[in-house]
């Protein structure tokens, strides 16, 4: 099972629209495949201009590493080297806290990623798994 | 004057519609505003996972030269050590052939640019033209 | 609204004067557009010479997170990983500290970022900030 | 003898008064010292967001290897994959073409470089020559 451009635009609308009924500031979505390749990309008017970079990192690192934001962020406070010399080897493409969210087919499979940024970590984690969810798929925060 | 997402969500839709009216591979489609940052991108189905960077590619040259695609290959052509050395010094980003289009607002200013991936460089930019147009702007490939 | 090369040098030229009476270190000013690309930059003479990038990271990192150089410190101070997972995503251009100064408009809108380095980091914010009203224009610190 | 603030402004002065006397397109215009850091720049309004690379990389080409444009232009034409090679040891940020023009002293030590970029090669290798002659300095383009 794989994402499909259909499915990665839904996951973005609904993560966006759930940003809105929260009274997010404006919101960046990204939707990786397995590989960790961006298949669909969405940044609301009024996002600062960086946010793919950050997006693509909270879903990058998740892809690569088989590990969602949060327990990259774990990893991260206890180990901060380790997450340092981790980015090194992705190209310095990672970015380790919630709102990298891990996307899993029935079996657990990882079949990609999505990634949010615009307001607080936590918050940003929150809008991408209710989008997830209301596409029919299963996040891992 | 500004790409809204509403309005770079149009450009993609259309140039996608455009694309399979011509029959063409599968395409993925990027927006770019005018300082050359990514406000959409979506990639088909059946797409290589590596077409974010080709299409991004495509459409940063031609921002940040102020330079369309088809305008950039001739200088590739005409000069190809100039134009390496102008991608050394943007990060290696830059892909300059069709398919990377430009968009103006009435003024003739830079508002963004549009990068297309999938089919011939030619067919891309014919694709991206048409969603351009669909999308009430100008562009120029 | 935009930030004219006219309007980058009355900043600069203020910033300046603001460091001589304030008898601060030379300093160096670059001005950034809303898509963190350079307007103007002067290095006052006895500067070390190295200065042009470190004016360009506090204005960069500004630009692109929308965040002005006190909260990237905040932000670095409370969770130094995620401020250099940024930077890794940013290429290593981001310099998170004050004398990174946000250019709004009156809607509040980004239009573009201004950083100063030379003397301490609270020095640099301070002649920023003078030389941004002088300028008629808002600065966040 | 270096060059100063004061003699580094009076050159992007004099090149972009020229530029308009030519009637070219926008210039961008950087000085830089022996060492090949940056004094200062100005980008008019209407020139590509890029253009700072582009001047830069044509200014410190010319002070890395003490060889002004035109030369670098005649070696990359003669020898292709040497300046390729030279690019990559210079980290990429080398643009071998008319527009960097070497500035010397009267014993004819060079003391820094000019970059011109936005109308044709010799157009910008034109504009700044008049430009450093107008400010009393002997330019090599």
């Amino acid at each position: 099972m794989s994402v499909s451009l259909r499915k990665a635009r839904t996951i973005i609308r609904k993560t966006l629209e759930n940003g809105h009924e929260m009274e997010l500031k404006p919101l960046s979505v990204v939707v990786l495949d397995a590989g960790g390749h961006v298949i669909a990309f969405e940044r609301e008017d009024g996002a600062a201009p960086g946010r793919f970079a950050i997006a693509h990192g909270k879903a990058y690192g998740s892809v690569m590493l088989g590990m969602a934001g949060t327990a990259q962020m774990q990893r991260a406070e206890a180990q901060a080297y380790f997450m340092a010399a981790v980015n090194g080897a992705y190209g310095g493409q990672v970015v380790p806290v919630p709102g990298g969210v891990l996307l899993r087919d029935r079996k657990g499979a990882v079949i990609g990623a999505v990634g949010v940024t615009g307001d607080t970590s936590d918050n940003d984690a929150a809008a991408a798994l209710a989008g997830i969810e209301a596409a029919g798929l299963t996040g891992e925060i």
